[in-house]
């Protein structure tokens, strides 16, 4: 991971300073850096650890980073991890254009790897998320979304890079289709596990935990599982509600509040976190098709990571 | 061109309405297919014309409109070619994500082509015109912009997809260095008078043969090649004008006519179509390269249609 850090600080220095300082910025803002870690452990579980892999591993940060600064802008968002949102500091314009740069930049990285199985899994997760988003933008604000429609939304915008990340690991490690595919199921449901859970916690945590205000998610009437589970199991005035503060966007001061019992009450918070620990059991179950060594270990070790946020 | 048509409106058919609704927009929104035209061509020249060939010039075009999408964004722009912008119809954030698929989207289809080198061509030209974009931003409102930076920044954003579309058709038609070099040569020096010729027209067209208000640059307080070699060559007191105009973004009624007339005074617009008129015969230079043909006439074709728009 050190050597993944100085790659990528060393890449960034272009020749154009605001290109550089807003991708330094966002890069070195404390992100956890868990997508290329999965390419690292995917790839290291075998023994490998060379440029292409650290290559790899930069694009798939590269390709998250540029969806945070596009989100942001989408979202009107202020801060990000704790900090202004680069868009706070530079303005939209130059979020959305480093955003493309850092897009352009992970498929110019991708085709020096040379290898065009490589580049299909990622160009197809890139595609994939990005019609994640737009689906999402479809959903927000729409509180009849299914658990379904969700569902689909965060496998193509969250679980979609996570299984590239994983799979890619094996693949430029050489290995059998078995194991790829094992790490690939790894990652589309360590994925899903990961968004539930940080869903749950934009009601559940303070923002200190989550590096942005809690309830953010119901501010910007993002529908999410949560929602989903409450929204089907209330009455009509709670149904009302949901309309009023996420569809018509009329919110006052002690609808949040209102909202976190609607949730409690129909333990639509709780059944999140079951649901996330679902998909966390398959993707550990995914991993007994992978050697048993320290790095099965550490891929196991980031599940719990992933779900023990919640508590 | 009509099997082009046929294959990027059938592709933009997906299960996502919103998305299929906003790509049709633009797509369809009577835009030239010059670079398309230009891998065509290029590789027509030649006597092949099979899909692969057709999916690098649908790759050229999304490339180009993801970044007409995003720059409208950036600009603030209402209209585009005559029509509204989508992102006046469907928001900032659909044309965020909508470029970002069509981005994505143009990656994956790259991959498909099964070609390294033409991966590397299309992946390089994408990333060279988001740097161009984000250097386009350091010089907005700015000048004391050199003619040298300027060149820096349309050399980026808009000749390096012309010349990745001249060089792609001629790789996929499997064609020598020298006759792709050709190519390139003159993709690359046909976008910069294209460019060029549209810097002119900013002042000196009607609305409709532009399909957007004449005087948009100057409004966005743009530094084109005009600006640049009027304020070289003007007095303070001019120079103090475009300082309160364009930097600062105080525009009174009566200042665009006025900047038509300090451009006038020191020849300016007529320089820019000279300038532009010496890079359309570079582009012409290179095409000597090429076998004498019917292809090779349409590309000289080519160059007299950028050039001509301006009489």
């Amino acid at each position: 991971m050190k050597e993944l850090e100085a790659l990528i600080l060393q890449d960034v220095q272009t020749d154009i300073p605001l290109l550089t300082r807003v991708a330094e910025h966002i890069l070195r803002s404390g992100g956890k850096r868990l997508r290329p870690l999965l390419v690292l452990l995917g790839a290291r579980s075998f023994g490998t650890l060379d440029l292409p892999i650290l290559q790899a591993a930069q694009v798939v940060e590269y390709l998250h980073t540029a969806t945070l600064l596009h989100d942001d802008v989408v979202d009107g968002a202020d801060m990000r991890r704790s900090q202004q949102a680069a868009r706070t500091i530079w303005g939209n314009e130059a979020s959305v254009l480093v955003g493309d740069y850092l897009f352009s930049r992970s498929f110019r990285l991708m085709v020096e790897s040379e290898s065009l199985k490589v580049l299909d899994v990622l160009a197809n997760a890139s595609a994939v998320i990005a019609e994640g988003e737009v689906a999402q933008l479809t959903t927000a604000n729409d509180t009849t979304t299914s658990e379904e429609a969700y569902l689909y939304v965060i496998r193509s915008k969250t679980a979609a890079l996570f299984a590239a990340a994983c799979e890619v690991g094996g693949l430029i490690a050489g290995q059998s289709e078995t194991v790829t595919n094992a790490l690939e199921q790894y990652g589309a449901n360590l994925g899903i596990a990961f968004q539930l859970v940080d869903d749950y916690l934009d009601y559940a945590s303070s923002a200190e935990a989550m590096g942005k205000k809690a309830g953010d998610d119901f501010r910007d009437g993002k529908i999410t599982l949560p929602i989903v589970l409450a929204m089907r199991r209330g009455d009509d005035e709670e149904r009302s509600f949901w309309q009023r503060t996420l569809e018509e966007g009329e919110q006052k001061d002690a609808d949040l509040e209102h909202a976190a019992d609607l949730l409690q009450k129909h333990d639509a918070l709780t059944d999140t976190l079951i649901r996330a620990s679902g998909y966390a059991d398959t993707a550990r179950a995914a991993l007994s098709d992978l050697p048993d060594n320290d790095h099965r270990d550490a891929l196991e070790d980031v599940i719990d990571f992933c779900v023990d946020r919640a508590y």
